[in-house]
């Protein structure tokens, strides 16, 4: 067959492909950059034992118990997303309308579909997503840089706290906001460890919707599960979209335990803000400056940001660069003592 | 809160929720009506062990090898989404461009968005989520009974082979009736055992779209994987849509598996052929008529289908009504030796 005898594959993402041929245009420049993409650290750096801190996904994830095997071979039960979007509910301290889909990526992929394209307005710079789904949805899409510039938005994008300079927004703020915009959307994929900034328990109101992820705080990016709470209307709209089925039954079982263990959440809160300033201790032994950051992964300014990513790759530790800065670096927490003994040597070298 | 304490929910489907109040319409005669529902059974007639024949989902799944924990930990990578993508075109025997989606109800959430709405035709009765997916994302649908029919429409649907009915169409008519309209969908969630039906090695082609089922055959709904093969230029604007990491990493790895496993996949169209043939058989002691199906359920003419489904139902074996039809009544399989004496048992009596 051609595509596997071939030399090349063209890519978007990896979510497809196709076999290149030479009247095909190549996409390779269409792809964004994301964190996360440790194949091409290894394609260039080579090694095979990496510790991957390009994302901000916890390195210590909730740990997995045995799944019973129906949620592998039956279609989920209303019954299981019920006690999910329970679970759901009272962890992110809301009884607003709520959708379980596939990962908060899901959900910025459906909101631009809301409502008819006008002018939407993002908090910048903030995760790329975000205005690539807009505007390919036929949204115009402006980049502001203060709260107040995204007033007379049709739509306007909040991430709060924000990936990549943890810079937060209170939540009285942004309920202002809202009432000065067509719709206020307020990804809070980085604020499971700040309960204080949620706006989760008023996003049963007009104009508000709320995202939460899954799989960053509790390590678990590859399950695909993420939150939309919002508005009765919206939520049923977006339920329409999303389908049937939209998240695996193991997504189901999983995010349902994992989100009901208060304990595991709170320890892991108290354990991922220490070990947060202990990373920023390290960072200042290599004298990169804090620019900011959430519990999961910390924003460094450095003398020169491919010479550092490019130093720590050659330990294996992958770190995030952006398109836009030619100092910025983030780095996601290390997990094990061994990931932070690997990191330490490399810093303190 | 409210939600948890309260009596009552509103469903749309089980994938999301909102806490019921006297001010909320429900919501619950937009519910389309599926297999699968076998907490709905159980709500209606008691006991724990069900044998589910209310899907076509094969009850002898492929079977589960361990996972490395990285699958749930990190984000898929582009390297094992082209794996998967590499055993999925070589099992359907295709070159075309394919996007991997969270299950063939994903695909047909997003091909009404493919293009501008306009006049859709269906071959009906079938799955009725097509038809709702269309409706609901703008276009005016008419369901027709023959081939011809649908020709004119600017997007078309068939299933091939059909579901409830079984009804199959040769790839050479399929491929003419393409020429005749604007966009042909074939929906081959039922076909991974009539590879002579498949038209998946055309898609590659303008104006033909074809959709597969990972989790039927494979006896692995919950896991929620579908690919959509089609033209370059559709495929990009369906990866688009679907935004990066639409797959769970633990359905990437065991979709991987099982689409590269040839000697599970023949021995299991084999085995399926000849309990199709022994439903059949039981069928007749019954004396419902067969009006057709494929190698994952049959679909019967009875006196009277309620009380069929209620029977046994009453032995907790869950089946499948169609609310266009008081007679027709769909099975699927049953699996191990003892579901198979349970339904004789009833079948017989």
């Amino acid at each position: 067959m051609r595509f596997i005898a071939g030399p090349c594959f063209c890519w978007l993402w990896g979510s497809h492909f196709w076999p290149c041929s030479d009247d095909v245009t190549r996409q390779e420049d269409q792809i964004r950059d994301h964190g996360g993409d440790i194949d091409t650290a290894q394609a260039r750096f080579g090694g095979t034992d990496w510790i991957d801190l390009s994302t901000g996904i916890n390195r210590a994830p909730y740990p997995l118990q045995p799944l019973p095997p129906e949620v592998w071979t039956a279609l989920p039960t209303q019954a299981a997303t019920a006690r999910l979007l329970t679970a759901a509910g009272a962890a992110y301290r809301s009884q607003a309308p709520i959708l379980a889909v596939a990962g908060a990526q899901a959900a910025i992929q459906l909101i631009p579909k809301l409502s008819t394209p006008a002018r939407a307005r993002i908090l910048a710079p903030t995760y790329n997503e975000h205005g690539a789904a807009l505007r390919s949805a036929g949204w115009k899409v402006d980049e502001v840089t203060t709260l107040a510039a995204l007033e007379g938005a049709d739509l306007a994008v909040v991430v709060n706290p924000n990936n990549p300079d943890g810079r937060s927004h209170a939540p009285e703020d942004l309920l202002r906001l809202a009432t000065r915009v067509g719709r206020l959307v307020v990804d809070e994929s980085f604020a499971d460890a700040r309960p204080d900034l949620s706006l989760a328990s008023k996003a049963g109101q007009e104009r508000l919707i709320v995202l939460r992820s899954f799989g960053k705080f509790y390590g678990l990016a590859g399950v695909r599960l993420g939150f939309i709470l919002g508005s009765q209307a919206d939520i049923a709209t977006l339920a329409e979209m999303a389908g049937p089925w939209p998240v695996s039954g193991p997504a189901i079982a999983i995010g349902t335990a994992a989100l009901s263990d208060r304990s595991w959440t709170e320890a892991n809160v108290a354990r991922l803000r220490a070990e947060a300033a202990r990373l920023d201790l390290l960072a200042q032994s290599a004298r990169w400056k804090l620019l900011g950051g959430t519990e999961l992964f910390r924003l460094y300014d450095t003398p020169d940001a491919e010479a550092a990513r490019d130093r720590l790759a050659r330990h294996q530790i992958w770190t995030r660069m952006f398109p836009y800065s030619d100092r910025w670096l983030r780095l996601g927490l290390p997990g094990q003592p061994a990931e932070w003994g690997r990191l330490a040597a490399v810093l303190r070298d």
